[in-house]
Formats: C-alpha cells, structure tokens, sequence
C-alpha cells in the first residue's frame, strides 16, 4: 500500500505553517522566509532549483526524504499561488517558474476548477474541488502506486490529519514567535495517540519531528 | 544583577502550559501528568520529593537547573491551588504538603492577599496582588542578591514576557497535542528577537528550549 507523507512542513513555536497577507511577493506572509531559511541552506534545495552547493547535514537528510518514492502531490490552493476566489487569471502557473520540483501530477484543491496545466519537466497541475478523500483517490490513481505526498499548507495538512489519512508527518519547529497566520495544531488534540513520534534538533537551529503511523 | 529564571515549563506542541478544567484532583486539568511526566522520571525531581533513584541523563541535567542560585519564585494563583475569587478556605496551603520544594520567599500573584504562610523548610508563600514589575522589585529584595524563578503557570510566564522581565526561559516542547488549556505564546510575536535561542532534544523524547537575553 502507498503511504500519504508530509515533508519538511515549517511552523513556529506557536504552531504557525504561514503568516499573516499572503501576496505576490510574500507566499508566507508576513512571516517571510523566516519559516524555511532553514531548508533554503540544504542542498536539497539547491539541487530542487537546479542549483550547485548547499549544505549536507542533518538538515539536508531530513529535507532530501521529500522527493524519493513520491508519484503524485496534493496541495492547497494557497500553496499554489495568491489568488482568492474565482481565477481572474488563468496565465498564473505557480510561484515555481516553468519547471516546478515536483515532477508528478499534482493536485490543487479549489472550490473554482480550471484547465489543467502541463509544466516542463513532469509537473502537471489537476484543479479538483474535492473532499481530502476523493482527492486522494485521484491522486493514488495518478501516482502509479508510489506515495503521495500533501504538499500544504496548513489547512491542508490540518484537513488530512483530521481525515486520518496521513502515515507519515515531518513538522520543522522554527524557533520563532510568528503571532499571526494560519496554524497546524487547531482540531488535532490528541494527534500524537495514532503515531509514533520522535524529534531531533539539528545543529542547524531547528528541530524535527516526525509522525508516523503505526504499521499493522 | 539577579537574573529572573524560568525553569522546566512544559508546554504541548499547540503551546499549552496546562489542561483545561483544573480541579483538586487535576493541577494541569486534562493534561493529567502528560506535561511533567519527563520531570518526574528525573532525579532532580526525586530528590525535590525526598526520594532517591530516578534518571541522570538529559532531561535531569535540565531539571537540575531549577534550584540553585534562586532566591525567590513568583507563582500564579493558579500553580498555588484550584480555588478561584475570594478564598473562602484559608486552610490551602499548596500543593505541596507541609514541606514544599521552594525554601525560599515564594510570591503568590492574586487578587485576594491573605496572610503569608510560613512552611516547613524555608518557604513561605506571600499573597500579593500586584503588577509584574512590582511582585518583580518585592521578590528581588526578599531574594538577597539572589536571582529570582518565575515558577507559572502559563500567564504568569506570559506577563512577565510581555513585561520584557525575564532573562532566562527553559522550555520543554512535550510532543503532544492538548487541544485545550492555557496557552503560553499568544502575545508573544517576535519574542526570539529579544532572545538568543537553543534547542536541544532528549532521549527521553522532549525538546528542551533556552531563551537567554544576550548580555550587555
């Protein structure tokens, strides 16, 4: 069976996965990239935007789990981009330029469908107004049996958690008082009681934490 | 200077200090013994309880941290006992029993001053209804020089974060989700920005995190 993952999933101390105005300019909001300089060090991230460098550390391993074994993503629509409501403008194709990391069919949840998008380099965007069940559905379908991994953000995950159908959870506390934004932990008391939890600091300032389901 | 210390305050992942729904038979309400239970394996915390064993690792090194230097804590009501408005029992004298693991001036934060208790053992509790920075310039001169803790609950520790009055903050991240209670951080956006931070992870499967106001 293919399992549901979560990856390098930032929040603040406060339990904040993005601030407050998300805008064209800011996809955190306020919180800027306070959330992910930790990710932007590693060379995961260097390699996902084509890039030499990078570190290699504690930092890197946990963030380099993202990519392998993974067929299909779901994100929310505010992962996708900054508009609300109906599409003003189709010709938004995502903040990640003509080549987007994923490299698999992914799936934005809207309430306002449109055509889907082909990327270079194997992304293709699916618009789905669906229940985190039936998008699931569609995206185990599409991902050939590999995993699928839900991209964010908060609401996102939060409404995967509360559907019970992650297996695996990996939070990065920021060490940082956000205030403002939107938070994971609302609705999910007693989340630790379905998973094996474990966490790490990493020299790096951060520290990981990982969920993960229990295997029958 | 003295420096005003707050040690081992657990909070769940959603930033909760303590359950819901205190009672006599529940300090942390909902919580249970979920927050403390790292502390109580601790041999610091045996030896604060008059018994012997208990672990030396981590976590105990952390525990340890609580006692020596201090001159005076300041407490909520609400880490003192269950009661709520005027007290209509003056016979509470704490969780404690008769000889309670403070031994020094230890200052009741209420609405409702009674006469001060003296206990076995050097604490005496003092009932002050009083701002942060007053209860801060009273504990100071009970502590002779010493540094004062600031011993909760969670919006104790907040005031006096507000109030810009603590130099050092020991928290324990319990990897849990509690869902309802008293929460530490609302208020508190920016707070690292005052502070140098450190994380480190037990074995024992807590985080354990250092807030430390960089010296003049």
């Amino acid at each position: 069976m293919s399992l549901v993952r979560v990856h390098n999933f930032s929040i603040s101390l406060d339990g904040y996965g993005t601030g407050e105005g998300q805008s064209l300019d800011a996809p955190f909001g306020h919180a800027g990239t306070r959330l992910t300089e930790w990710f932007f060090e590693t060379r995961a991230f260097h390699r996902m935007t084509g890039r030499e460098g990078g570190t290699t550390g504690v930092d890197d391993a946990m963030a380099s789990a993202w990519g392998p074994g993974i067929g299909a993503e779901i994100m929310g629509r505010n992962k996708f981009g900054p508009q609300r409501g109906p599409w003003e403008d189709e010709s938004w194709r995502g903040w990640w330029g003509e080549e987007p990391p994923f490299r698999t069919p992914t799936f934005v949840l809207t309430h306002h469908p449109r055509p889907s998008v082909e990327m270079e380099g194997g992304t293709v965007f699916h618009f789905l107004d669906a229940t985190p069940e039936e998008a699931l559905r569609r995206a185990r379908e599409a991902a050939g049996g590999l995993d699928v991994r839900i991209g964010g953000g908060p609401s996102t995950v939060r409404a995967f958690l509360e559907a019970d159908l992650i297996d695996h959870l990996h939070v990065v506390l920021v060490p940082i008082v956000l205030g403002r934004g939107v938070q994971l932990w609302p609705g999910l008391e007693g989340l630790q009681e379905r998973f094996d939890t474990e966490a790490v600091s990493s020299p790096g300032g951060v520290v990981h934490l990982t969920f993960t389901r229990p295997r029958a």
